[in-house]
């Protein structure tokens, strides 16, 4: 097994970067689902590269949906949905072959694929296939919205630029939508224009950077979920690891709680208008694995762009000799940007597998 | 579901806290695998209460095997193993049960089971429910020693106070080994001197603080895992999560990732004795999923013990005023310590169901 | 893995027959179920040896609830239940050991665990599994029949002699019930008397005969199922081969269907009281893996009982040579009756997975 | 969940019979396994309509990879595959829609997906869908011919008439070859006379006829499989239900078992030039779910096409009066016929599943 996820509702992930097509089948949607196109290109168009801080290889996104949908309603049975690959030129690739680039994937697939994977530009590893990953999500988020629950995500931040942290706001979707008119996702303007600034140094350098993307989500009641080995967190932590470049995933106050004392970190209850509430979210919605009706807080640590301009050590697995490896091409000076719909659309996945 | 996790091995949880018995089933263990129960036991005991700083409550851990092992080997069927709750007083829950304690699971339950849910003690969101975690885990590891895989697990924080970086040294068994030898599972003298100090003071402030498990494990060979929703990172975040407490989880250099840049997080490859090796080791062994060949490095941020002698904020659920809450009782200053042998546990079964 | 079944509901099976108990976690089970348990030890007694035409063996069944339950209310943890094995004498088994019994595992199991299975009585291949089985089903049907669904099973055949079809007959609780007082599970009185006379026979030959056991289940709703891999027939099945002696599953007509018309074979549909019923039920209440609202009724052929008083032809493992083989001990002369409780379970089992 | 089976080696199947398109994911294969094309199209052959007793819809079943093959070999992505829906004329349904056919799934899944599903032509439950099923399985095949493993299967009976038993011959993968030149796959040339002949009247009477597929297996070793609820029988069981028209499943003697005594059933063991055979393979090739080194034989009872031209009674669903029902269209007079590959390609993926 490999590349599917979910449980009642099941994400089966395809496709490689430079094959024919990539793609998803979306397997335990109700049936009678409305699917607003516009507003899933809308989402889509946020992972989509081709804008300034993002790749310049263009990939038009357009999907076509063989099954599962009549009219604009789903019709319960599995959602497959595939995108065509094009403007895929191999040639980058195929002259570095045999010298893996570091922090890349070639390597681990090449010993464990022995030598057939198909590695072009990713293969299988590569960030394309968030696309099919976000198609599933924007359908998710849709049916999640008619129910009362929102989703947003940020960047919380980017090298040492922070942004304000959803944790310790009032969150609601009117600051989700706002965030989608900034040019960079991140909500505090002054961190954005530092962003900015600061990126257009990274990709100078022909470096890149790391980035933490915070999801929230408001509008789940409490008692979701399971405990021990089947809760809200063990689901959204395994399915976020399927992003590439993710190295870390944690809840509410995550690992700054290893430097908190149980007097600072322990979310007290309260009422408010007859509805239990805590003080602070240092538990991030969930407590046991199960919801407690406060905003689920998740952060995604993303790792720097592997693919950077300067130049590497490497290894020439032919000839068994140390090498130098400069990469070419094109790539995001920092993925994290890219990745804040990918993490919502994986986050209101799961959440949905959970209500259905 | 909720408490069975694994894909080829299985290990399904069950018990409550002050119920007759917790236990475990582990279905899809080799056959023929010795059980050493002295290593057993001397692993069972390291995450025993009894301790200095651990609860005064003393749980003997005494198992009963009662299938699955013939003559100190696996005999291939399910191991079945029980622990008998004993020293199971409930009168302290019970005064407190329509008081929702801040941070734990009492009031998440208590929605989701309507009622029903036994929570004396925490019920099946207890700490106890470690020990059969460390049952199947301490088979894991004999298992997987038996194939020159080893794992080990340190405080790699507690509050402020920072232990060596398994990520930064050369890791070997005996180091493991060294750190089962210390009164706090720590590998540096001074901080292990600074930490034990630190949680005599926290003690008496009737305190908590969190603390970082980092686990590492040598002797993996490149190669093992699967890209996107089933990789060695995917599974382990999910298991970890089972832990009760655990607020994150990271590989390598984790959450930093998000503040370095790619030349400073890319792992480059090099030659030595004829093994493809890194100079660095952020990605904590593993790339897009599978592991290549450098140790395993796991960190998981572990919350303070939410059961803290200060006077609380909380709910009363029957009258829906706001009311204080005091708990008594026992409990540890810092769960941290002994989550140390449970990380090492459900890494080592993670692997394991890799391998077989 | 191997003996683990169930999605949402999950039922965990462990234990050999001459091991130290055997038993069974139940994960999934919806809190606040009250177990009567009158009931479900008369449900449990159905099963039990030491009648008539089962094995002199007496175990008592008599079961230990370790967790998920409180003050007879499920409390929506898992449940784990314990019988501990008793009367276990071991002598039989270890005179025959290199010498497989025909039909019976020995053989297979010595293969696929090298020679390290318990497999004294059948270790984790013996018809006393099928207790745990029957306690997991025995709670499945009282939560069943709250909501209306009511399950019941009979020999629909014993050798040569038939009992009445559930297929042909309008069902209800109470022929469900009526079969609860025959000395043999069989409806029509004759069909019982002369099954009876024909057990004797057998008996006295130390032989054994094969039999069909038949379960209908009616108050289930149109509608409940799903397409392709995941319907109502494709649960059953599956489940169903985990009983010992399995060699069949059908639906409605089954394998009569084979030689049946179209004309004949199809369910032409009529109102009758405003509800949507057919003239005939050959599709067994299952359509495309969904329910259509008529009774459920599945076939399950068992074989003749393994082991047999007469002179049979095996090898020797030990020496490489053809030998002759004969069983001494207790056994049923057909399995057939005691599965009819075991199929109710598992039956049960299985809806009760798709409902909750 | 509903349309994916298989547990290290996942099949998911999408698509409506009138929708864009049809399709599978084929997730956990090795790589490095060749595909032979040419195979591969005959056997996808062996499944088209447009022969003399199947439908004469034309279908071309033109299949496009999307993903998991480079140059002929896998490389251990997930294979995606599509198949566009051609000649697909949705008039005859439009017309029938609110009045459901007798023993089709329209009312089942009516129900289900509350008038949303896309049931032109049977949608999701056509017997299209079996077209993704012949690919996964043909590719498994070939996998496992280079592992020693051939399967077959023919028609063990078309209503009254009956083939060679496959348990109680010598079978060979000549055997299997010879019946791919027969016009019906029927191994008695006379029986196949026959066949031909009924069908031709089955025809001519605008009626259909049911059909037990047999399939078998030679060259697994002694040792496959799981107990209780994971063996081979579980998992063939299964999945074969996933197959439109399948009303039961059996192993070796199957329900004959039920009329068969201990001492005829019991399949006694000899060594033969050092293996282990059985006299009989009453059991089909599996004991205790494990395989034995017999050949596996499974029989798979096909009903009668739903598809009759015969006036039947059904109801309007929006009149709520009774009515007749004439269908109009193309059908098989026996669904069996194209079932045969089906068959031999869920057991092929099955087995595959557990060996790799």
């Amino acid at each position: 097994m490999s590349s599917i996820v979910g449980n009642k509702l099941k994400l089966s992930i395809f496709g490689e970067s430079h094959g024919n097509g990539i793609g998803a089948v979306i397997d335990g949607l109700p049936a009678g689902e409305e699917i607003n196109y516009l507003e899933l290109n809308e989402f889509l168009k946020r992972r989509s590269p081709g804008k300034k801080f993002t790749t310049k290889r263009v990939e038009k996104d357009e999907f076509e949906i063989l099954s599962g949908v009549k009219k604009d309603y789903t019709t319960g049975s599995p959602l497959a949905v595939t995108f065509k690959n094009s403007d895929a030129t191999s040639t980058d690739y195929e002259k570095i072959k045999n010298i893996p680039r570091p922090s890349h994937a070639d390597y681990t697939a090449n010993i464990k694929y022995k030598g057939y994977a198909d590695l072009n530009g990713g293969g299988h590893f590569s960030g394309r296939l968030t696309a099919p990953m976000c198609f599933a999500g924007g359908i998710a988020k849709q049916i999640l919205e008619r129910k009362g629950i929102f989703i947003g995500a940020h960047l919380k931040s980017v090298g040492d630029i922070e942004d304000i942290d959803f944790k310790d706001i009032e969150l609601s979707d009117e600051i989700f939508k706002s965030i989608l008119n900034r040019e960079l996702p991140i909500l505090d303007l002054e961190a954005e224009k530092n962003a900015k600034n600061y990126l257009e140094e990274i990709q100078k350098e022909g470096n890149s950077i790391g980035a933490i993307v915070q999801c929230g989500v408001i509008g789940v009641k409490a008692g979701l979920g399971n405990p021990i080995f089947d809760g809200i967190e063990n689901n959204i932590a395994k399915i976020m690891f399927g992003i590439p470049g993710v190295k870390g995933v944690s809840f509410g106050s995550g690992f700054e709680s290893a430097k908190m004392k149980g007097s600072e970190h322990n979310d007290e209850f309260y009422f408010k208008d007859g509805i239990i509430r805590t003080y602070t979210n240092n538990s991030g919605g969930i407590q046991g694995g199960i919801t407690n009706g406060m905003p689920i807080v998740v952060d995604v640590a993303i790792k720097p762009t592997a693919s950077i301009f300067l130049e590497q050590n490497s290894v020439n697995l032919d000839t068994g000799e140390n090498t130098k490896l400069k990469i070419m091409g094109r790539h995001d000076p920092c993925i994290g940007i890219r990745a804040v719909p990918v993490v919502e659309s994986l986050v209101a996945f799961t959440l949905l597998d959970f209500i259905i």
